[in-house]
């Protein structure tokens, strides 16, 4: 935290929802089971399947994303089994190898280049995605190749959303890419670290609900929307192993004091609290968005969500560094940059006004 | 928590110390970076070091005690080495096979069969440690067999301080176990999750400082000791691996918002909060046996630390556990249960006399 | 190959049977399809599935018995789980932490220390084996350990028939494991990397076809009877895995010319050339045995099978080393050495003579 | 094999040159130490180091080539790194995930798409290679992202060579790719399966010489020239870890009679047999590819090697079938099939001529 300066570097910057600390401190000296087996971890599960739709479901709580990708495609898979990917998934680039540490290979979909429109600045709204027909073609490619057993099975899908990119994918999408999976009896994962800011965007026609019908497995992501740290993790028909425990245990994921990871869900699924998160950093962001055109910035991705996306000159970035945290995306030529601005459940239109003043 | 209901069951079945929810509180809607690269992660990682005496070691923040066994032995050896412990210790039995699932065999001393009494219900002090001597012929013995290149290298020794059982080394059984270690060039590493109690026993002759001289690696527990969560790990000669970034990373170990981690250390180890809260815990388990003695109950282990170990009556155990939590350590005999009252940062004299009352 | 010596250091110093390689040269030129799909592989399968008793059962041909070890745990094993096996197995002790590598924990069950007479030069026949009680007695230790979810779940039994000290298991012994194993659904494994001198010991009342019916997967060692190298693993009851082929490849257990490996064991198969040459090395072992007695050498273990161990002065080891390869096993005590000899199908009578000759 | 067939599907269809098998005859009863501790693997070890010029290196003699890979690559990169490879690379995409189940990511460089030349049918002699260029760009992308410890670092570079598609790289293009590898410090590993097919090329400037020099680890593969099995892998440099040996072991890649390996080695390094069994295949390539222009065939790659690949009608392929053995390689169109035919160290004029009276 460095004094005179406001940062919109990431979502993952700030604490908790007051909310969540008030619990806390609340409950500081009660005494609890640990490992999750509390009935703090049970109310929130409860409150999470029902809003979910599926009241027959399993809801882990792990502590971060890496983690959490990691310990999930460990038990959706068999040894043989890799994960289907975009290339720019977080899977697939930023997690260290982590999934290939626990033995499994990412089956990219290639997604960049495929999709920037030829001589256009602009990103379509389908980076970051993959699609049905290239998860079908992926897989039919695989099975009618004769030498199969020789390469890696595709054994899960892993779809984030929103996207690394802050796109989104519709309902007709996700349908059919659920649609694919189910045909080849492949579950399909989707990652929701930002989950909330892809609820409440505008341009959205997907619910939560949608998601845990269409979906084997998802994550409900605590650390980027009001939690200390935490995700929820749904397997809304049911959880796919024995014994998901030690599992969990054996990728160092199993908290101690499990209770407050329930604790923090139990307090954001109370009252539409992660709602109500949600729609805050997606109307900063729309705000955010507007005060950029207005200054006439080129957004280089037409993002629906908490995270957008702009190219700016160079000289211009440097002064803006000075007072503004911002996250590098990457160099768009010799004399411009893509930035990262992103806004969060605790964004004020104060904090707006602060960055405009200073873009 | 259940009502009506007080809990020794284990160490870790409460919140955070007062102060530590304090500081998450002011520092809530501050702005940090992430993955521990934060003033505050440096700010308490240099009062360790201070405190340590190692001003050029590296200290790491960790969430959970697997999670860092795993991470720091895996830190620690080759692929063909594996890690020397005590049967007893956690890394060898209450893991879910963290350790082999990282690739690596624990090599175990064997402990309890040794050195129970003959004919005494009462276990020495040696309970859960290991010798010295056992090391080195475990070492020698590999060294001195002709065929050891298909065997699997001692490449670390583990011990836990205090252990399983609550049991201390003394400062002559840590420097010889130092010792061979440095005689064969193979890393110690200490598993202080629960440190702040050996360190503030009425009953040991070792600081921080002499932990710090005689280990490679030690992590001094938080999760136990007033933190909600956290483990910092202190390499007092510095880190033995180019980037253990990701290495923390593919191990699920880098939690994004690092600075609570760092924060909750930063406080412990501000006004010797740390031994204080260790302090507290000590002088209630000695209340908590001497009202056991009085009581007529028979001690399992002559534990000088917070954990303390009774021989019960199954009958009057089945009354007991109406009202007080304990940890079910194992059967003694037909008649008979070893169970487990652990004290902790937070035990009040109340909680002890509670506690006396239902006992 | 050192001029003016005889080796009995082990069972795998020499080629192949004259068959096998007979057979090579006649179908050298032959073209075959590659990875074990090939028609001699398909009609080794057969034969050994005929006369195993188990037609509905699977076989699989591997290179060597780490590898096969290594492969068949990993197929029985949830990754949670570990496998069972005596101290003194081949997976616990002298496989460099393969088991370990793919993630597995060897649950060991003491064998050693326990089985050794008191007081008497001379091991129990039991040494390298372990007991239905005790597997039971560890299975249900695991099941009523409440904390059982985070410990290492018993997945598999591994023995070994004969053993690494060559002693073998009755049908009664086998049978009380088996039985264990169904008991709490655990596949029992059976290392035969030496089956044909377990089965035609003159002191085995287990036939092939009892430990098709006893296990659930067990090898033929090819490496140590007669092939240049291979092991045919049997599931007698169909292997437990979708896609074994992928499975063996990541081990690098595929070997591109699977024909050479059916080869071997088709010979090895036709007209009981397999049992022949178990024979062989058991009177050899036999004879060797007699002079040995003759000669007032003391045993260190009464073993039934083609390794037989002695106790020797170390000066006349020394002498004897000039002319005689020889297995060391351990030193006894200042003045004495335990060898192992071990003959095989090729050894002669001739051999036996010349090693009598310098013992 | 079945009758009345010829089969060009691949390399590895046939035993052994017979001057391997004699020599195995020869020396079926001698007795050997094991593990390739004997003194032919030594006498082979010592041959390959001359031819090789690089009296300093270390060579070890391993089973097949996935195996053989994945060993390698494990022995070269940390935890954290990755493995750069053509994604048409064997470790890429067929080997079943090994590489990934040892822990490591494949970093691919796109080969395919890139380098087909537009509106040609005819794939460039550059399909199945990586530029210099293009691993200088990954690394160097890699380390100028700000994030990188949260990505996998590039720790080797893969090459075929001939590569998977027959193509091979010309001195210059090689000695780019080991100034890049040298520039950052990055082993290169050069997979020889079939190096030589290379070495024998007309059309290539590339010695076993040049490619000691230039590379940290290669191999000389034996299972497609000559060898029943086995890959003999040279650390020209010597090798970058302390025991090798338990890590072969881990990999279930050390074979008990490894005398058998080297014998095989010993013989094909004899009198220039391994170049004399190159230059035989590269001769029948010719022979066959002329043969197939002649008959007004369209080659798929321009191959300078023994795989050839035509574009062939469906109907033809068909009748073809019935007596000629291909490789299936892809779809051309819904009329055009593309196939491979590969000559081997033992294929004669007389199969060339018997393969064009069916063409």
């Amino acid at each position: 935290m460095r004094k005179n300066r406001i940062s919109f570097s990431s979502d993952y910057t700030k604490g908790a929802h007051p909310k969540v600390l008030e619990r806390l401190m609340e409950t500081n000296f009660d005494q609890y089971d640990g490992y999750g087996t509390d009935e703090i971890c049970k109310s929130a599960a409860d409150r999470i399947k029902k809003i979910c739709g599926c009241e027959n479901g399993d809801v882990f709580f792990l502590v971060g994303g890496t983690q959490t990708n990691q310990t999930i495609i460990d038990m959706l898979l068999e040894p043989y089994e890799g994960v289907v990917a975009a290339d720019t998934g977080h899977v697939a680039a930023h997690e260290a190898g982590a999934i290939e540490f626990a033995g499994h290979k990412v089956l990219t979909i290639p997604c960049i280049r495929e999709q920037m429109r030829d001589g256009a600045a602009l990103y379509a709204d389908s980076i970051g995605k993959i699609k049905a027909a290239d998860v079908k073609q992926l897989i039919s490619n695989f099975y009618s190749d004769a030498n199969h057993e020789h390469m890696v099975f595709p054994g899960a899908v892993y779809i984030s959303h929103p996207t690394e990119y802050g796109t989104l994918y519709s309902n007709k999408e996700l349908t059919e890419i659920s649609e694919v999976c189910r045909e080849y009896n492949i579950p399909l994962f989707l990652d929701g670290a930002r989950l909330a800011y892809g609820l409440m965007s505008s341009r959205t026609d997907v619910t939560i609900q949608d998601i845990a019908e269409l979906t084997d497995v998802f994550y409900i992501g605590g650390t980027k929307v009001g939690a200390l740290f935490g995700e929820a993790v749904v397997f809304p028909h049911g959880v796919p192993v024995k014994h998901p425990v030690p599992i969990i245990k054996q990728h160092g994921a199993l908290l101690a004091k499990g209770w407050i990871l329930g604790l923090q869900f139990d307090t954001l699924f109370t009252d539409g609290l992660y709602y109500e998160m949600g729609k805050n950093a997606i109307r900063m962001a729309e705000a955010l968005r507007r005060g950029l055109e207005e200054k006439g910035y080129r957004l280089f991705i037409d993002s629906p969500t908490n995270q957008q996306f702009i190219i700016i000159e160079n000289d211009r970035l440097e002064k803006l560094s000075e007072h503004v945290g911002y996250g590098f995306w990457e160099k768009m030529d010799e004399n411009h940059t893509v930035i990262r601005l992103a806004t969060d459940w605790a964004t004020t239109e104060e904090d707006i006004k602060t960055l405009m003043d200073y873009m």
